[in-house]
Parts: C-alpha cells; structure tokens; sequence
C-alpha cells in the first residue's frame, strides 16, 4: 500500500492558475506562491462580495479516538464528491501546525486518495502564514519587555504578564522559563513561558477578523497585563497593533490549493479547538461560499468542542450559517467508545458498538440542538462487518440523521457519491439554525448552558480561582461575549477517561481568561497544554530530502 | 523631500516575469511569490552552469560612522549605472532582518532612488527565507532538550551547550534565561539564551551551502554540545539535518526582485559579518554571475571586516574571485573619522579631512592585500566642497586606487555613470587576486595575519579562555578551517573609540568557538551582541497599514 506522500508525489496537479480560471478568478486577483499556491488578494472578494453565498456545510466528528476517525480526509472527499455529482464546490480547511509534523502527528491534509496538494509545502512553511503569526506574537511581546526596560510609564507589573512568546515548535523545554536575566542591560527577570503558535489570541484574531481594519482594531484589544493598580493594558497602550498589522497584511488573504482531483480548496488558519475556536478563517469561508454552490468546511476535535465552538462563536461573530453538518464516526471507534481496547476494534462486537454508539447519539442531539441537519458518514473499514454497518445506520435514522458510508480514503470522490448525495438532500432541506445563547447571557449561564445541552452534564463547578477570574473579566465588559471552554476532546466530560455518553457528572471550571481581542472568553475545564513536547523518536529523525528536493518520511 | 518608501511605491515595478524573460530565464525555472518576487530553482542553474562567470565586482567600504557610508546604495545605484552604459548586470545583495526593522535600523534595500522592490516585502517577510532558517535552528534545540528529556543516551552535558533558541527580532529580554523549569514533565532546567535568527550557524552554513547535498552535511556538522566526558556532540548525532534540510529546501533557492530601475537583483542570505561571514549566499551570486555580465555584491561592515571574510571565508570556501572592490566613503564619514562631531560633518574642514582619510588608506592598504583593484566610490553630498573633494581625489590616487563621485541616492543609475565606467576599466585590467593565509598555517597565525595585515595591529594576545577554547578547537580538527574575526565595526582596532587609523595597538582575542558546520573558526576580539535590543520608542510604534493595505512609517 502507498503512503499518503507517495499517492501526493504521483499526481500531477494542475497549474494553481488554472484552478483559478476554473473558478473565473482574474489574473490581478491572484497572488502565485510558487507555482501550485496562490493568496486570494481582497480585490476578488470586492468583486464577488455581492454574490448569493452558497451552502455552507461543516464536518465535524464524534470524540476523537486512538482508533482514527478521518474527519479532514472525509471533508476532502466530499469536497471531490460533490464535484464528481456535478456540483461547483469550495473547500475550506485549516492549515496545520509545523510543530506537530516533526512530533508524531504527522499531516493535516487529508490522507490515502483524498488530500489536499502539494501536500509537502501545506505541512511545512505554506505561504508563510503561521511565520507571520509567530512574528506578529512575538513583536508584540518585545515591545512589552521593551516598555518595562525603558522606564514602564504604564507601571505594568511584571508579576502580572498574561501575554507569551511563541514558537510553532514542540518544544517542551520552553514551556516554563525565567526570562531577562544577566543584569541591568538585559532586561527585568520575570517568569514567562512560551506557547506553540496555534495556541496564540493572535491565531484566533486572525481566523476571525473580517478584514485589516477589524484585524488591527482586534489586535489592538489584545489584553497583555495588568499595571500595579490592577488596571487592563491592552496591546494598544503599547501602540503594536499596525506593526503587528503590517506583519499579517498578506497572510490574511486566503491561500488557494487543490485536492488530488483538482477540487479547490482553501486552506487558512488553524487555532486549537480548545482555548481558541478550532475553524479556518472566516475570511475563507467567506470567500469559498462566494466562489461556489457548496462549500465544505471542518470544524476542530468532536462536536462538543469544534462544532459548537464553530456556532457559538464562529457563526455568532461571522453571521455565517451552516445548512448542514457531517458527523464522521468509524465503527472502530464506536467500538472503542464502548469499551473495547484499540487492538480489538477490527473484531465484529456488537454489544461494544451499542455501548459506544451512545457517544454518536450525545453529537447527533447536540448538533440538533442547532437546528442543523446532520448527516453521519461513516467512514468505512474493510473490517467492519455488515451487521455493524445497519445496527450504526437504524440507529442514526431513529436518532434523527441521515446516514451514508464513505469509502473516499481509498476511492476519492468516487467513494463519497453516496455521501454528498445525502448532504444535498440535507442542505436543500428548509432549516431553523439558531444559536444555543444569547449574547446578554451571564457567562456562567452560558458556561452551563453548553455543558448541560452539548456535554449532558449536571452542572458546573467553579473553582475560587474561576469565580475569581470571571469576576475581573466581566468588569473588563467581557459578559456580553461567547464562551470559550478549554476541555479535554476525549470525552464529552471533563474527565478524558470518560468514553461513550457518561452522565452524571458535573464540569469543573478552574480558570477563566479574557480573549478581548479575538472577542471570547476562554473557561478552562482542565488543563490545557498549550505547548506540546516531542515524543522519545520525533518524526523529524526520519524525515528527509535527497539531492533532488525529494521529501520522505514526512508520513 | 520624498521618503525611501514614498519613492519606492511611486515606480510601477515590472511583473517578475518579466525581468526573468529579459535573463532568458524559463517559466519552470522560476517558482513566482507574488507577482514582483520569485525564487529561482535548480534547474535553472543546472541548464546555465557552464556558462563563463560574468565579473565579480564587491562593493563594501570604510569603517561605518553614524555620518552614514550608503554601502547598499551605491551597490543598486552602480548596478543600476552598468546597466545604463549596457552592461548585461545581476546585483546581488543580503536580505535585511526583521528585528533592526521595528527597532531603528529602517530598511535594508538602499535608499533615495536607488533601491530593491518591493521594499516592504523584501524588508518583511519577503519569501520566508529566514523564518525557514529560524524553524530549522529552533527545530535542532528542540530535538536536543528533548534528547536530554528522553533519557540523555547520548550523555548530553546541559552545562555545556552551545546551540540557542533563535528569533527574528529585537528582545534583549530572551538573552540570557533558565528554561527547563516547572517539574519532570517540562524538560530539564538549564541556562539559555536566544539570539536573532541572522547570528545562527545555520544562517552562516545557509549562505555558504553550495547545494542541498552540501547544506544537509554541512546542517549535520554543527557542534551542538559536548558530552559529560568532553566529547563533542554534533547535529547529525541527534538525526536532525534531514528534518532542517526539509525546511530549507526552497528557501536556499535565490530571489530574484529588481531596482526601481528595472535591473535584476538577487537578495539572498544575510548572516552577521562578525561573528560569521556577512555575505549573501554563494548561490545568489554564483547564479548572478552566470546570469550577467557583471555581478555587483557587497559585504557587512568596513572591508575590515565584510571584505576580508569575503575573501578569506567565502571566496576561500566558494572558489569565488572578485574582479575589482568599490570602496564607498563620504566626506562627512571621513571628517568624522578625522574626529569632528557628527553635528559639525556638514562644514567644510579639511584638516580634520586629512586626518580621516587615512581611514580610507588602511581601507585601500587591505584590499590591496588581496591583489584585488580598488576604485574608491564618495557618495556625494551637497555640503561636500570641491576643495574635500579634490583632496580626496589626489589621496585615492596616491595610494593606487580609482576615484569616482556617486550621486545614486539623488539621481539612481544616472548618478553613478562615472563610477560605472571606472569600475569596468578596474575590473577588465590584469589582477592576481589571491587570499592572505594558507588553510593549514595554525589558528593562531591566521589571526595574527588578519589583524596585523588588514587591521594594523602590532600583535594579537589572548585570554586562558581563548587559548583553551583554541586547544579544544584544534583537537576537533579545527586548523584547516579559515579563522573569523568577531571585532567591533567601528574601528580598525578592536576599541570602538579608535577612529581614523590607530596605531601601535594589539588585538585581544578573549574566546573563540567553532561554527564547524559552516566551516570557520569564531575568534572573539570584543564582546559581540547576538541579541539586539529596542530602543526606547521603537520605529515598530510608528509603522502601519490602512485599510488598502498601504504600509507607513516603516522608514
């Protein structure tokens, strides 16, 4: 069998400037990175900006497994299967971290015969958008420290930074650091610590600004720390947010590529989908709803993160709407979710499917809650048996969704007919889409609203910490926006051993931060690790290019 | 009078594909970034490689005061010149860093109406090639901290590392830290420090890599650590060189750009021309010389320093020959070295003159060491008079060098005809262009020979850490390497306060370090910052954007 990189490196892919043409987009409107990269530049989207969108549909998946679920692979071959039915279709997905390529992660394009190309530069440096981003981040934490040396007029206390540098790294030794050592001329020693780049407010303002202006004003609301007196400071006091600006002015134009089959795709951002919202630029979707009749997008980890992250605060903020959902299972992690031990999910077991298909039920009520129509795609393994495949579909038909298998890891387009048949049924349907809160809502109202509708918890606990925080964030104003909750993606709990659809249980909250520029409030129901680490044999030590530019080991 | 930005978004650029057409350069051979910059690849300089090399002229100059040399300047203006009197020219230059850009430095793509396009992006992220650079340092600490965490079988002492963390900015906050901290889960805690991406080997080992068999051996040679028993540790012990060759592949294939005047310009590469060697990349100006006609290069700092590593270090270890060396100068900068104040440069003193010039007769003295012939090049300004002119003129000829009059920031390629014409008669007579030391004489009379040949010294002492440091050095087979000098720019000494040309002095050579992955041995005459700071209100506070995507302030 061929590796992901081996089926990418045989395909020959269209010129980036014919999959322009193909979506009547003029010369002047394109910016080429390389030959099969292009940016979007905003005179197009002036251009299309008056256009009916199309329809938005957002894949999204059960609680992530060891197992594998295939939630960016089935997005990419619904995206070529609704072109193989004759549909104009745009993809919009988000870029992956450089960090986690050289980790164990491998890509984030997809994988078998549904990627997105060239695979190689998408999973590296891209079009340079995550380097302006560290840039943007770590100027701003410059002039910080810079301020504080120079005589800190605005009596910041260095006790009380909230900001940190970033590298798009793992690099756990990083995490925890004492900064501004070796005396007088080298700054003010403090504890600091570093993030990876797609755990920074900068990251999530950038998915969500609407254009330059709402990006700078954004950047500007970024709260930094407090002074002595405890008052905000805010990126603004410090004046960063235009070379901030400067440095994202082109990284913000949305980056064009294409599947294996030539379907375009754009491919932009990528916050976590725990402290941050976890979905691809607004601008992008923008943009991709404009270009065609369909676009297709993924939302980060299970429904109970990225997707209700993607309603309560993506559409909340964007006004975007989606008109159906895909809700990617296997039968190898249902059976997982029901107790089964990953080296056994190949072996028929229906009693552990039945157990497990309640964590299924818990996405599909969650993403009813909505007013979506939700369509689950399994995505097929050859070992999955024929009884298992009918218990998932009546019980998907008895719970409200409609059901289709999709073999498009091994067939591409091809193997997702069935699927996007089904989700233009879903999408022509006429639907009632609605946010879970409103905006006016107290925050621990809303906090427990999306534990007790989405996560089917009791209630929520609040540490003294929490209560603490939240307190100082609503006199910061911060009442009046979304929630943000940083949990485990394992479960649908707090708890990450929790599988299947636990109940019972109530979500503790232990701290709460003002996410004021990206415009959320983050409410921390764990701990969230914002800087992973590399394992014992990184995938780096493999990874390679001959002296011909050819890459290997890359997955 | 108009800003270097303002003029700069006056010219209407051609699209770079059209500068590539007029060097007969193939559409598969140029990888577009944008419309007005491109990477040239491989098989581009596969086809070409046996052309004959054009003439290599090297532009660098006197020891830099604050009065100011406009080194870069004249470099575009000249190249710009040759192509007025129809010389077929490449220019090929360094890259500027992010970090001097938000601090005070202002750009690094020329000025007045001799300049590279588009400034703001050459002066921004331009193709990304230091955030590769950047990624491929930080990706090297990572897997080595990580070693340490996963067991250490390499015997890593953390005492004694000497690879940092780098960043592309200013932050004298991240010069000296403790990271490591926080528990077993977060690394093992130790000393470090961070310096700015230009002051990594791997930028060093990035501009001298012939190719990227050549980078990968080289990537793997830098001497990262040393064991508990002493033993040196290297990158290629931790398996990283492929993973940091996979994120420089593209990167080390030259961009192209242009002047405000339309002639072709390769920036590329841009180390430190202290503690390394200070030139672009040997391949930026190998394909220029096929390429042109002429090639116009230049090196960091005075010829002290930037000329005499060009070739003793990159001409040495590239085969490379310049043709001829420009010497720029201005009145005010030799008055100046003559010790009036930079307030009082503009009046006409010629006696200070005098004493300043023989700045520029130990310039011409050591270029003439290599056999190279010299045309001292005095960018002219309004407050110089004919008389400082004249003088300068007959002193130039008294010691063997051509004379020319620039006026390329005023006037653009039209400004430096004079100069154009006396460097072709330079670079078309005989020369026997040679280096000053033998690869296998021992470290120390490499030094020696440098200091006393090129700096004017009496002799070189050493500290017991230097002459520990060499031992150890040499041990590691370090004697055939060619030696570079780390020295404070602003003089001849290694005393920043001795101006003009000092006399009766010794060099003192407190450390020294081997890059031995880029080839060089690192002797410390002076306490070299790696990590520049900002200053109290950084240039990053008046830069912006507007809502068209126009910039401001960023010079």
């Amino acid at each position: 069998m061929l590796t992901d990189i081996e089926i990418a490196q045989r395909v020959k892919p269209k010129r980036i400037g014919q999959i322009a043409a193909e979506l009547e987009i003029q010369d002047e409107e394109l910016e080429p990175y390389g030959r099969f990269k292009a940016k979007l530049n905003d005179s197009l989207y002036r251009r299309i900006s008056d256009r009916k969108d199309g329809k938005l549909i957002l894949v999204t998946a059960i609680n992530p497994t060891p197992a594998g679920e295939g939630k960016t692979t089935t997005a990419i071959g619904l995206g070529d299967a609704l072109a193989k039915i004759g549909k104009k279709v745009v993809i919009a997905l988000r870029e992956p971290s450089l960090g986690p390529v050289f980790g164990i992660k491998g890509g984030a394009t997809g994988g078998g015969y549904s990627q997105v190309i060239p695979m190689e530069e998408i999973n590296l440096h891209f079009t340079g958008d995550f380097h302006a981003i560290t840039s943007a981040n770590n100027l701003l934490c410059a002039m910080l420290d810079n301020h504080i040396q120079q005589g800190n007029s605005l009596q910041i206390d260095p006790r009380r930074i909230l900001l940190q540098r970033c590298v798009d790294m793992n690099d756990r030794q990083l995490r925890q650091i004492v900064c501004g050592l070796g005396g007088k001329a080298n700054g003010v020693p403090r504890e600091d610590g570093f993030c990876i780049t797609v755990a920074t407010e900068v990251m999530a303002i950038f998915c969500l600004a609407k254009n330059l202006s709402d990006l700078k004003k954004r950047l500007g609301n970024i709260l930094v720390a407090y002074t002595k007196n405890g008052e905000p400071v805010y990126a603004r006091n410090l004046k960063a947010e235009g070379a901030m600006a400067v440095l994202l002015k082109d990284a913000i134009n949305p980056n064009l590529v294409q599947t294996l089959e030539g379907t375009p795709a754009l491919v932009h951002g990528g916050p976590f989908a725990n402290i941050a919202h976890g979905c691809n630029t607004v601008r992008a979707t923008r943009y991709a709803l404009k270009l065609g009749d369909y676009c297709v997008t993924e939302a980060g980890f299970g429904s109970d993160l990225g997707a209700e992250k993607f309603m309560d605060i993506n559409c909340r903020l964007s006004g975007l709407k989606p008109d159906a959902a895909v809700l990617v299972a296997t039968a190898r992690a249902l059976k997982y979710n029901g107790g089964v031990p990953k080296t056994e999910t190949a072996k028929e077991n229906i009693a552990a499917l039945k157990a497990g298909m309640e964590n299924l039920g818990a996405h599909i009520a969650g993403l009813k809650k909505y007013g979506v129509p939700v369509v689950v795609a399994i995505n097929r393994f050859e070992s999955d048996s024929g009884d298992e495949l009918a218990l998932i579909e009546r019980y998907c038909h008895e719970n409200g969704a409609d059901f289709a298998l999709s073999e498009v890891f091994a067939k591409g387009g091809e193997g997702g007919v069935e699927l996007a048949k089904k989700v233009c049924g879903a999408a022509e349907r006429e639907s009632d889409v609605h946010l879970l809160y409103e905006n006016d809502a107290p925050i621990t109202d809303k906090i427990e609203t999306v534990a007790k509708e989405i996560y089917g918890a009791d209630g929520v606990t609040y540490t003294q910490q929490a209560l603490r925080s939240l307190g100082e964030i609503e006199s910061l104003g911060g009442n009046q926006l979304p929630v943000c909750i940083a949990k485990t993606q394992y479960s649908l709990s707090d708890d990450p051993k929790l599988l299947g659809r636990p109940s019972g249980f109530t979500i503790t909250i232990r701290d709460a931060k003002l996410s004021s520029g990206a415009g959320f409030v983050v409410a921390y129901a764990g701990n969230i690790l914002t800087m992973p680490g590399l394992p014992s044999h990184p995938a780096a030590e493999r990874i390679d290019v001959d002296e011909n530019g050819k890459i290997s080991g890359l997955f």
